[in-house]
């Protein structure tokens, strides 16, 4: 950590910072300048509060240098994590594929949905039980007999499921019967949900808040993972911003970023960042090629009667041909999927 | 709600789509032009999802006409709502002046705040007993111990005592001892949460979330008002935006806006809005020139030393002048704080 | 400047960076830690550029200390410019209150809504001749022919008058006709426009970009500035953000930021901050009340049949009512309109 | 276009808003339901402005149905445009791709990327001689002696060079020397600049705006097309989000919607998109997968010691591998680069 002072700070001041800095077993190395007076904090600075320092008046910033985040920062594990779901791996070059309709509607939707994207290729299934809607008069997902139905799906396929959580109440039915907890991007910093979510040994897809920071994602993986669970696989959903032609605007690049700072796989979901079933391929294809870990693709046989989000669906036979488009991407790339 | 037909729609598809929508009980008028055709849908379309509409390939797109939400709308309640909050009132022209503490620390600091914070002029209390916190290695809040000494400040002020619930596990608690209960912006969209809170008595304090609209906020503020409870009171506390010296930009139009579409009151966050406290003076007297029905400030008796958040803190001389300087702007108004 | 270099960084490119940069005739002061090695520079640093120092692999980061405009920087210069226009000052206490329609239309309307704002309270007048818009196939303004109009209302008037240039093809004809040159947000980037404004000795009134920060607002000033033109007003007009309700989100901290940053006075202007005419009102005043040096507000005597922007656009009426609002907001800080 | 009235619109007002509509030859087809009545504008709406429609206060909204631009539109021509420079073609399967130094620094430098570049597959040469710099105290590019370089250069080469124009003083030269003129980021809507080079009957590489909307960047395509000249080459080079750890965020969503929305190619410039060299990598492959129609690439012999945006630009050797990295994802979607 670096504090930099005010011009014109007195030796006084200087003092009295540097021996509150001190007490929490911190070096204090000063470099005076005529322009401006620089701490160099040495040691553990991590019970410094930033912004405690900051409010002291003579202080013009404090910057940070070495990231907040330990347990996801790739400098204390320099490899590849690969996280093992019921056999299928994910990450350190296993392409995780996952599709399947935005919510769970009936045995017979699950089920056909389940047979067609795993033939195309699929290795796990996604589908809403729960659904987390902007209106209070929205279906909110047939709950308990969505998870029923997607238990039945898996005994047909054999794909594990990934299906989101909303709270806590729901957290023993998620550990006994789901294989990936979801956590949505509406609950990315639910610290609560996430510390809970730390306590189990269940892996977890934590989706990018609409507003976060790739730090801030980061930060809400270390709450999982500083609770002792460490299958923690990372999506990018789309960010929010000014353009309104898309619903989201897919940050490509945290792909790229995320994979430097961290050792934790990374996903991306084409279909909530672009909100269009024809934008779902491109931004497929782009992923791949960008180095993601795997894709989260909404898929529905019916998309125009979906009780949900069906203009980003795409069809089984169209989740087919783009499975055979990354396929060739993936391999010039020198991957398998 | 209006659907816009892509050019070139069969009549075939015209007629699909209009059967598909009339089977809700909605009317159809078709405006058939020679570069497109419109269809107005008359009667009520709460039950039509749009998103579904707009998956069939010949719809351009829908527009929504009435907003979305019914219980927060000014149309349906045209005049202010007043919440009553153990005798103090807000809205309607009472104006709610909420100061403390960002965190509890200890019974001299937050009994040594309520007194000051009463002294110049506040009508609540705040401080943070449970605190959502970016990083899981920071101080997370006194939690219960916290909340007993929030009660023992009321206790001696009188003051009712706004804090923030995190999860629904402490909602009894907060029941019992809290006069108002704050969401947090990150549990904005937690709308289990929000049900939750539906259910109980208690006036909500509804902060907006770092990227939500406001049109997201009212959506929130209906999900507690459709389970019953209709005591939400607004917090606009600065959305996040590209620019970096404010942590983040207050809405100021926000104020206007919430209050043309909707009849619940709307108080201002200074603090979090710029984290800086030296921008808590121009930021309070601007919101309430704007029309606010309340600010809620953060004061600290010893911002430097603080467990969080020292640096947007005002301390009480401050914030006794404060209240002066934004009584005359009430005054300048024809209002009275 | 405080440079960061990597964790694990060699003696050798220690060295290496220190060299490059003393070249520079800069002093480096070196912090070593376990963790980190900090460069804390000294001396003038200005022609040292921070980029091309983080290309070195081994530089984790450089931080700017000092902000890199001069001539606008407040710490140059502790007292509020004061900008004289024909004899109505603005800044330092001295309150522009300009007003005017978007764009010139006939004889009439010009002198006609002159005459109005001036009786009202306005002390210049605004009124655009030549106008950006993003339709090449929408109307441009009258050109020569609105500058003549103007002249003619100014002569009736005495207001001085503001109006846009959009290219230093017409730079001449402004500099010989109008009081104070208008710099949209769509050319506050336009350096080349920037540097032949700042050879002339006509104030300028410098329209913040819709994705600009403040820093680079005050870099756009001192551009002007550094050709020799210190006469800037700063104008705050809306930024860019996810919100779609309004059609910008005005920076209301933009105010205090910029009057602690800098000498040069800020204006406000709400009519395109919010693109709604009943939004004006409540964001002017909370202007004055942030501390605004002046408004630039658009009036039309017939918005509804305006050739532009008539939806942000208020009538006389509406005006007069809103200057006598704001005069009592003024008062209650001690500062006259 | 469709026009939606407030609830409780009078008869009167709606003959009124029908007949000033009419007066511009379109037919008016009015929707009346119990709680709202819609207007369908039928026939050619491009002379109304929906703001002064938007003015009169019983409209609720007004929706806009077909796209503002035509020439720009691929409605109005179905094919990909190809754009023929000197030989090189761009678009319509054609892969431009465009590599050089941020700046033109000496002959030496200038002559010694140009070979490097084309001998690992470049077509063109891009290179600053003027460069808009946010400080007016920085490098401004080499200027004329800059453009002399470059034509020294493609002398040398043969490559065609792709160079940024900053103001219409300069256009003779331009005109005369240049291959593909560039308009900046920062001067999207510099419009007078725009009507001027749309005069000329070279080749245009627009690039989009920082927080400029992709409808905004085709509007100002339009701009130049509408004077003549729609030999536009369109550009994303990431725009403004509230991530901070990128310069900007890289739009990638924006190659599949604007070739969906035109027929103009597309081309994507990672090096200004993220700021930082090792991010080129990552998103040229991205770039490619998703559709681009073409790279425009910095690419510097030095990074350390250029003089400026060192930090963003690659080597040619690496240029030389990321060359054959995007052959291969080219090949995998059936494509020759």
């Amino acid at each position: 950590m670096v504090v930099i002072l005010k011009k014109g700070t007195s030796k006084e001041e200087l003092e009295r910072i540097s021996r509150g800095i001190q007490r929490f077993g911190v070096k204090v190395s000063p470099v005076i300048g005529e322009e401006l007076i620089i701490l160099g904090l040495i040691g553990d600075t991590s019970k410094l509060d930033p912004k405690t320092i900051e409010a002291n008046e003579c202080v013009e910033r404090v910057v940070h240098v070495q990231e907040p985040y330990k347990r996801a920062n790739r400098m204390f594990k320099p490899h590849d994590s690969i996280i093992d779901v019921n056999g299928v791996k994910i990450g350190g070059g296993h392409f995780g594929l996952i599709a399947g309709p935005c919510s769970v509607e009936s045995e017979d939707q699950i089920i056909g949905i389940a047979q067609a994207v795993k033939k195309s290729g699929a290795n796990m299934l996604r589908g809403g039980a729960f659904k987390p809607r902007t209106s209070p008069y929205s279906f909110q997902g047939l709950k308990d007999e969505g998870l029923d139905l997607l238990l039945k799906a898996k005994k047909e396929t054999g794909l594990p499921i990934v299906t989101e959580i909303m709270s806590t109440e729901y957290l023993e039915r998620f550990v006994e019967d789901v294989d990936v907890i979801q956590v949505g991007a509406r609950n990315m910093q639910n610290f609560e949900l996430l510390k809970e979510l730390g306590r189990t040994k269940k892996t977890i897809l934590l989706k990018r808040g609409l507003s976060a920071t790739i730090e801030e994602l980061l930060m809400s993986a270390e709450y999982i993972m500083a609770g002792g669970n460490e299958d923690v696989i990372l999506c990018e959903r789309g960010i929010r911003t000014f353009e309104t032609y898309t619903r989201n605007t897919l940050d490509i690049s945290a792909i790229p970023v995320i994979k430097k700072l961290s050792h934790l796989p990374v996903v991306i979901d084409p279909s909530h960042s672009a909100g269009k079933w024809w934008l779902v391929e491109p931004l497929s294809k782009a992923a791949v090629a960008a180095g993601a870990d795997g894709l989260i693709i909404e898929v529905h046989n019916d998309p125009e009667n979906a009780l949900c989000d069906g203009q980003q669906s795409i069809k089984p036979s169209k989740f087919d041909k783009l499975v055979d488009d990354i396929r060739l991407i993936a391999q010039a790339m020198g991957k398998t999927i």
